[in-house]
């Protein structure tokens, strides 16, 4: 079959990203969307300008209506933010019969309505999935994954600036303008830190959000907006004090009243997993009649989580426009034809780390013989701990924390020190994973 | 249009939350689906069991097969469980030309590579987001909005049982055999309990999810395989107090070296989301390359979590048999006919609870003068804190946490509260959600 071909309007933060991960991931986009994606033609602010995908065989143009209007592209990624002239182009994409994959949240939340409402006249589809919470697939999950729900409310942490400058507040006990600063040095905080700052970013999201879990249109002047500016180190300090955590949450909520939506900062008890998302992380928390409570978490900006978004986006298209409705995707998410045999590891081939807890004499010598053995099968120890609490015996616990090790060295090591006469017990061993 | 006529294999807790929510949200999956979903025959074991939901619309039957073999029926629920009775159904209800949707974990783990095999050559989709980790649209994530991504490793608390008793292991320093025992009073563990805590459960779920994650074939017999009958309370104790919790985990890995396919007892980092995942509920960690960590939270288990995602895929297999590939999800989640204009409340209008901070004299009569002032703004108050840190006046901070308001009456107290000539300062105030 022949690949569909895309343009990209705008090679930025994401559009880099997006370049770069259809670039990368060519061979397995392709065995999951049953063809191949080529990037035809880009546009770019400045054509001379150095970058660091390699773009030998992409059209690059400072034109981005040269894109919306080539007849080769079947697919347009709008990627240039801002509202005016992305409006345009998205319209323009759409007038030429074109696919629309866009990670532009204030035009959604903005002009929504007009583009949703000329792509359906025309027949194509304008896809969204990165306009809200970055990387994680929560468009995808409330309009599908819960389509059997009425859904009750949501609330979102889903300004990735406006989480980490609250989470440095607490865990540091910094002040707002500090974290501000170190925040724009980091790259996470833009120069004009106002849209986020400020929950207008959070706010386009929510407008967005609402729509789709309620059928509601798009109606972002009727968000209430807050910022966190005004949050003080000592109201931080006292939330936790008294068991809560201040994050900035968007909140859309059904009720029989009439619907809410607003963005400000919110005490939540700090035993909640909203409460422990930290840092520049999303997360969004939907209660819904049928399911309860589902949680999405993941990143909610930076060029390749986006990426992530745009590229489901477009492969979502590329199986509509590809495969049968009733096959659009595959049982097992590759075409069939692509499902590879990858051998499966022997559990002894596996490398984790260990806790182990064993019964040993309380006296000097043993710990070296036990540490000796571990040597002898190449396994390095993380920490050592010696319980004082003494079984009938007069043994005492002994815990090993191990670096990962191959399970077999692991099997063998542990047969030679149960055969040490200080060793009482067979040992516990239960595997640890740190999963980062 | 005229309704989609779908069949329930199977009317137990399962199928029973099924039709509950069929029949609930009627309206709402019309206004998403763009077409009614009729149930219009159900299989049971006995005709004559009092059922808590109205079936007298629906024709009950004993005999499944007269429900696979029914032409008026586009769509089979397949709900009974078991591997043996379900697959004979389930390729004769392909072999007819219906699609299949299933909630039957084993049935895809053993014979998913056969079914999907038939359901390609016939042109019907088999789906079964509702096989792994109940009402958390896990499937679609990594099948859909993790397309762009290679998959490093997943790993996941997905089966409900065994982390319920793993946390109340925790929490309340018990023993495995006693809290399995108030688990199977509490019904949710069952009488034989050996799928759940030695992981076949679990097992039969991450067969599942390695496939649509790697595209390899189902081969559950690959599967590493250890229950938590062993684990004891003293090592739960030793690893909280070193900062871990130990977790039943559900681990897919691929390395150079091969994939890993592993289901044990394991350490986690107690910072780590994972493990803060507590009592029944479900998530799933998944690391890619482009957007990295995201994780999926929610109920893994019950009557309606499960049915949400049954009907989750019975939406999405009606979407692609009622409208055009372009336009298989509408935009906004509801047909664009069927967005409602609800109307959105002023934040006046809104209900939240509250958090306070005012600077007030350190002296007998002010927390009267103050909660005489909630009173008559009919505002109750959850607690009170004095801070004793005097301020260059002489005033301390008063913290007051209240039930949740009308934020009409919280403004009007808080103006009346400032101008108390004991009250110094603007009152702090941040609103305060529970998320419950």
């Amino acid at each position: 079959m022949k690949p569909i071909n895309i343009g990209i309007l705008g090679l930025g933060t994401v559009g880099g990203g997006t370049a770069t991960v259809l670039q990368r991931n060519a061979e397995e986009i392709e065995r999951r969307a049953g063809r191949a994606i080529c990037l035809l033609s880009a546009s770019v602010r400045d054509l001379n300008k150095p970058r660091s995908v390699d773009l030998s065989a992409v059209e690059l143009t400072e034109d981005s209506y040269a894109i919306v209007d080539n007849p080769a592209i079947d697919i347009v990624i709008e990627l240039i933010g801002g509202t005016e002239l992305a409006r345009q182009l998205v319209l323009k994409a759409i007038a030429n019969g074109k696919h629309v994959v866009t990670a532009n949240k204030a035009l959604i939340a903005l002009h929504g309505n007009e583009i949703f409402s000329a792509a359906q006249t025309k027949g194509v589809t304008v896809a969204f999935e990165a306009a809200v919470a970055g990387g994680i697939p929560i468009i995808k999950a409330i309009r599908e994954g819960l389509a059997g729900n009425q859904i009750a409310w949501l609330a979102g942490i889903i300004n990735g600036t406006g989480n980490f400058i609250l989470s440095e507040m607490r865990d540091k006990g910094r002040d707002f303008a500090s974290v501000l600063a170190e925040a724009q040095q980091l790259g996470y905080a833009e120069a004009d830190p106002t849209f986020d700052v400020e929950g207008i970013d959070a706010a386009h999201k929510l407008t967005i959000l609402a729509s789709i879990a309620f059928g509601v249109p798009l109606q972002f002047d009727k968000v209430y907006t807050e910022g966190i500016a005004n949050i003080q180190g000592i109201d931080v300090e006292i939330a936790a004090e008294l068991g809560y955590r201040i994050k900035h949450l968007g909140i859309a909520k059904r009720s029989a009243r009439g619907l809410e939506m607003r963005v400000h900062p919110t005490l939540v008890p700090h035993r909640r997993l909203l409460a422990n998302v930290d840092g520049v992380m999303n997360a969004v928390l939907v209660h819904a009649d049928a399911v309860g409570p589902t949680l999405y978490y993941g990143p909610g900006a930076g060029a390749e989580p986006t990426a992530s978004a745009v590229v489901a986006d477009l492969v979502d298209v590329v199986r509509a426009l590809t495969t049968d409705p009733e096959n659009r995707v595959p049982h097992l998410a590759f075409q069939p034809a692509a499902i590879a045999d990858i051998p499966v590891l022997a559990m002894r081939d596996v490398e984790t780390a260990f806790y182990l807890r064993m019964q040993v004499e309380d006296r000097t010598g043993v710990l070296a013989d036990i540490t000796q053995i571990f040597s002898q099968h190449k396994i390095s120890i993380e920490a050592v701990v010696q319980k004082d609490s003494k079984d009938q015996k007069g043994n005492v616990p002994l815990i090993i924390l191990s670096h990962r090790v191959l399970e077999a060295n692991m099997l063998a090591a542990l047969e030679n020190i149960e055969k040490l006469t200080s060793v009482s017990e067979k040992i516990v061993s239960i595997r640890l994973e740190t999963l980062d």
